[in-house]
């Protein structure tokens, strides 16, 4: 039975996204095409997208650009939200990819930015062979429950709350 | 300041390894030099392994082949965890890579297949700018002690063992 999954990685510990792009590689090694959308600006940088566009299946698309994060600007950022959550229905429902990953996803979501009930019935509506990854800290229970596998990372121990290193190369960046 | 960390993805749920090869990606689109030492054999796939390969800063060494998991073959699976970690040592210590990857060495430790005092003291005293990451369930608590960030991955929800799912191509494997 092949059956597309909705995979949400979640929690406030490190390595959500670094988990989407381990499955974005698996799946590009598989021959699979995978579209990788980033709902915040920032949130990857040089060094991953720069590997990751080594590799032809994968396809990236910034979405957060102009993210203001300002109290003064919250009809702003939920316009733009609103936009890119628009491109998102584009290809979900368009099938030309085996994997669509919605990066901080569920951050946007759980400013408010757009509505949850919106977001999930989009997601549950997916093509039946459509994976989808959902990152993102505080992803909204109505997601978890349609979610076929749910990872809550949990920070135990961290460099930069706990001893005062600073960001590494490589590593955060 | 240039400090190499030790990074350790456990718990019981997904995206542990899938994280650590995040990390390899973004270390090689950063030009890095990645080394990944796999402890089990078969963990890692055909997916992964096409996609790595074609990153020429990344090196993949599988050590795990011919690990028996059997109780009466015991000391002819310490005899090749002993043996791996030789290597695992050897690498450490040349200063050749700038991060190398430790897969499932946890699950070796918690089998009892190699001290881990042995190997923590190795970790502590590997070169000042290298990083480590390593994953796999049930790391020990030593090894926790000394890591610089640690994310334990909970299972919150899986479709194998929730919903009779049977294993996806490019999800699982």
């Amino acid at each position: 039975m092949e059956k597309g999954l909705l995979i949400v990685f979640t929690g406030n510990g490190k390595g959500k996204t670094t988990a989407a792009l381990g499955m974005a590689l698996r799946a590009a090694g598989h021959g699979m095409r995978v579209l990788i959308l980033q709902f915040i600006k920032g949130a990857w940088n040089y060094g991953e997208l720069d590997a990751l566009k080594r590799l032809e299946q994968v396809a990236i698309l910034p979405l957060g650009t102009g993210f203001t994060w300002q109290k003064e600007n919250l009809e702003e950022d939920r316009r733009l939200a609103e936009a890119g959550w628009q491109m998102a229905t584009r290809e979900i429902s368009r099938g030309a990819y085996d994997m669509i990953i919605l990066d901080e996803l569920n951050y946007v979501l759980s400013y408010g930015l757009l509505p949850v009930n919106v977001v999930v019935d989009a997601v549950k509506g997916r093509p039946a062979k459509l994976h989808l990854v959902v990152t993102g800290r505080n992803a909204p229970e109505e997601l978890l429950e349609a979610a076929d596998l749910v990872t809550e990372m949990r920070n135990r121990k961290h460099p930069y709350h706990d001893q005062g290193i600073s960001a590494q190369k490589g590593i955060e960046y």
